[in-house]
């Protein structure tokens, strides 16, 4: 089994925007709003933070604490979204339960909804109307093409949380000719046989052991871009050991889909930027 | 090769629902808007009209001459969409190029949409938040599941003219545990490979002559969702003769999708008029 590399992924793909940014004497902005004090969220952050910083692209946080009002951060997007300097704006989630995710990210610029989250860039995306790619979906498709290998007409299962995000990954996975099919987690044991016959097994649901030896055919590629904590280590939803000799790729996690997501959002900033001008 | 016979499916669907009207006593109501004098459009709104009545549905026609205005066609689905009596709306397509048909059918309150084209209803649909399926894309799946085989896991190359409308049979695909594909009929050449390993083909383009036996494996199904005129004849998207020897199944046109159709759109009127209740 070969591993795929997320952080050699990321590192060509940041040199790329590094020169590309010096090149054409740009400043890129993201604003990054962080709600709260979950441990994981701020070290996405910082990690987005040092990464941006060593391209030259400027992040900028919007601090609330965890009982800020719904009206408060809508306020600060609405100056966002107004604000000449600032290409991009992200809301670090998950948001305090007090809050209404749908409505808050709702509330960003589609044309400055970096992330590619909001609903009209999900269904310009879904309909080839929009080119720029949503992060996540993207940087699961990167890891997956660093396998080297015509995709085309091969068969993948996507494992996943939500029918939205399934039908993201399955526009995704429609560009590079691959035949998906939508498995939501809860029904994964349903659908066993139709996983184990697949070429391609893409899993993003954050629950660890979803993926074993036994959901997997001889020779699959798997892409992990679950990411959860276990016994205070970062997880994905792969079972590693039990894959490890059926499996021909496999993205790990942590070092798989994490720093090709933070290299695929700065891409992201830039091309906004350069939108703009 | 085995002809799946869409006018029988659809003679079972509707003697269901002819039941089903007599046994709740309802006077479910169609509205149906025709513009211009479409020989093609006119043939089809007298065959739902006929069906209709038959089973016991009121279909009412408001027809427009050809050179109507949008404004009048729009203060018509205003009038319907605030109507108590009617259950159901729906535009004959293809309206004269001068007026925007988009807007005409967004105009439609989507609780009144019982073709399944608003835009919302397509999101919800996509999204597992809508159970009423879109006439259309039901009608194919009725087709192929009268195949009478398990479908799970098979893979399907939908060849459509809109990613919109590939989007849509994606999802209905994925109802299915069908892997699936789209490819924009342009592309179509490109993608031959992929279409000739598929165990399922969908073809939706309207133009005659789209698959033929060289773009077939041996024993595919073959759904023909195409209907266009030829010499004066209704013709669909398949080259019959070519396909005759490949094939396992093939719904033919017409006689295929097109009674189908006719059948899951009556049965969306009743399934409106019990919601209202």
């Amino acid at each position: 089994m070969e591993i795929l590399d997320g952080k050699k992924i990321a590192a060509k793909k940041l040199l790329l925007l590094k020169k590309n940014i010096q090149d054409n004497n740009v400043e890129p902005t993201l604003a990054v709003i962080l709600v709260g004090d979950d441990k994981a969220s701020r070290l996405y952050v910082k990690l987005k933070e040092e990464t941006a910083k060593e391209i030259g692209i400027e992040l900028r946080k919007y601090l609330f604490a965890k009982n800020a009002e719904q009206e408060e951060i809508l306020a600060c997007i609405d100056f966002l979204n107004n604000d000449l300097g600032t290409d991009g704006i992200i809301v670090q989630l998950p948001l305090p339960e007090e809050l209404d995710t749908d409505m808050i990210i709702g509330a960003i610029d589609p044309r400055k909804d970096v992330d590619g989250f909001h609903e009209d860039n999900i269904v310009a995306f879904i309909d080839h109307e929009e080119e720029m790619w949503p992060v996540f979906p993207h940087a699961l498709m990167i890891l997956l093409e660093s396998a080297a290998m015509d995709l085309t007409g091969k068969t993948a299962s996507l494992i996943v949380n939500s029918q939205k995000f399934g039908s993201v990954l399955a526009a995704a996975c429609d560009r590079y000719n691959i035949m998906s099919h939508i498995i939501i987690y809860q029904q994964r044991k349903c659908q066993q046989a139709q996983i184990l016959a697949s070429d391609i097994i893409i899993t993003a649901c954050g629950v660890p052991g979803t993926v074993t030896g036994s959901y997997i055919k001889k020779n699959a590629i798997i892409i992990d871009g679950g990411i959860s904590t276990q016994n205070n280590k970062t997880v994905g939803d792969v079972d590693v050991t039990s894959v490890t000799e059926k499996a021909s790729y496999l993205s790990l996690v942590p070092g798989g889909v994490g720093p090709v997501t933070i290299a695929c959002l700065l891409e992201n900033v830039l091309a906004l930027n350069k939108r703009k001008q």
